[in-house]
């Protein structure tokens, strides 16, 4: 088969489409004829050389597919070669072929395409897991979704917005803002000309915020923060270290939490899907959450897709087409 | 009535057993003859000025209380005048009578003596409501107790086992670190000689810690976790602001949470103390969890109180007698 290789940590341009063994079901895996992988910020991380795979985990970028199950390992029931699938995966997307655990399997939902089904698994663990399972996110709360333009952005939104919740995003510009309105977003915030603390407040404070800045934030957020204020950071694009006041978040008896998914054992990836399929996915089949696709582009040029995410301006998801 | 009142904010000399007008109970409310009254750190810093009584709130300290019910007030039912109850209270504990909420009164339990029971309540409730309600310690998990010897400490030490759960306490002495283990805590460690960070991580880290030093021990608690951590902060003895290591948290999906008791609105308190009283008091009853007295002091010497709190030294709770 092949797969997109990582020939040394670099730019874009050291993600080569290279053939390489073919992926093996294991006991209790499945394998998947991969129809399409989507970009994760992570990748990018990985082709860098900073966010290694996590032990077992394929060497292959990549952390979520759709495609057809070619083939069940030992021991893996409910599952049939031919089902149409998307898959949260700890690396190896990029690839013709993969295998995954049989709980990290979905099935694709109703009328989402195949090649569109890439794109959900890692965007609805994540905001499922921590928005929801994590945070429980309550009916009337205000969710503060930091990069509501972005695949998990674009995602989160929906997701609120069909629990009863309001929502409130940043972005850079207004086209995309305007975007994340036409999805539900109830407040628009353009980080570059509007201060979101003063913003958020006006509305009555955040319950929660989904955010990915990091330290760059962790002031402004704790202040945006309303009493029992939830604070989830997934992500550090602002940096890994910043200061907390501890009087503040007591005040308003708030938390701040940080997670991410990939590192995560077997056994909570498979928790979070199972709840994902039984409480999200009738979402997405009813057509209440639909993936956000950017665009779609080769797998074999996955470079291209890398460099787009890195330029910003994206809206929701790349997916990157395995067969073209 | 007499009550303690401060003349003005200052030291333990400033603390006044005054004849003050009769305490009376609205609606909903209930008045209670006060037997005791107990300490605790934040009674230090109102006195100081630091931490004034929420808005509604009697201006005489004291938290909680034990005693007698004199009165109910209209709309009350579940009490009546006789009942032996003890009370969470948002201030004037310190006092002859109080009036309270009727959803802040507790039965004294079982074989409890009245005068121990004024010790209960905050302990119980903060103990509760952060490692049981919010934290949600399981069984075989390790709880880290800061301040093993204090109120909180001795109590969380015995609700933690109760629970099954493993607990690790700090002290700064160790014939106080041996009460602690004769009360059940299985790893104790003395902060002046030994490291808890490393201590704790020989035993596998923390998954809860109940923390009330805040700035100063913040970056050693992060690191003191385990995966899927959740530290609490309830005091902050050791400053307010402090560096967060958003990298470690997220490494280890861990939380950070500070909450207080005293500026919850009534329904959040109410709910609290229902979930002791359903929860916790059977455990009490049965005599698993009992009040750790100190010393009684009568309440109009209400400064030898605060004294002996300060200078350290003190395990378990100080009660204030109000008549002796």
């Amino acid at each position: 088969m092949h797969a997109i290789t990582i020939s040394e940590p670099g730019g874009p341009e050291v993600l080569t489409w290279t053939e390489v063994p073919d992926a093996v079901a294991g006991p209790g895996e499945v394998l998947v004829d991969v129809a399409a992988s989507a970009v994760n910020r992570a990748d990018l991380l990985q082709r860098q050389g900073f966010y290694p795979p996590p032990p077992g985990a394929s060497e292959y970028p990549g952390l979520e597919c759709s495609g057809t199950v070619a083939e069940v390992g030992e021991g893996v029931t409910g599952w049939q070669p031919g089902d149409q699938v998307c898959a949260l995966l700890a690396g190896g997307g990029y690839a013709e072929q993969v295998a995954v655990p049989a709980e990290q399997l979905l099935p694709v939902p109703g009328e989402v395409e195949l090649l569109a089904a890439a794109g959900l698994p890692e965007v609805a663990c994540t905001v499922w897991s921590n928005v929801v399972m994590h945070a429980r996110l309550g009916e009337d709360e205000l969710l503060l979704v930091h990069g509501g333009a972005g695949g998990v952005g674009t995602h989160a939104i929906q997701v609120a917005k069909a629990l009863g919740a309001r929502v409130a995003v940043t972005a850079g510009d207004d086209d995309r803002l305007d975007r994340c309105g036409q999805l539900g977003a109830d407040i628009l915030i353009n980080y570059r000309t509007q201060d979101f603390v003063a913003t958020v407040k006006e509305h009555g404070g955040a319950d929660v915020i989904l955010d990915v800045m990091g330290a760059k934030y962790l002031e402004s957020n704790v202040n945006a923060l309303t009493t029992g204020g939830r604070l989830i950071i997934i992500g550090m694009q602002g940096g890994r270290k910043g200061e907390l006041d501890i009087a503040k978040l007591l005040t308003k008896r708030a938390s701040v939490a940080a997670t991410s998914l990939r590192a995560r054992p077997l056994e909570e990836k498979a928790a979070i899907v199972a709840d994902v399929r039984e409480r999200l996915w009738p979402l997405v089949e009813q057509g209440t959450v639909a993936p956000v696709i950017d665009q779609v582009i080769p797998m074999s040029n996955a470079g291209e897709a890398h460099r787009a995410l890195d330029a910003g301006g994206v809206f929701g998801k790349i997916v990157l087409a395995a067969h073209s």
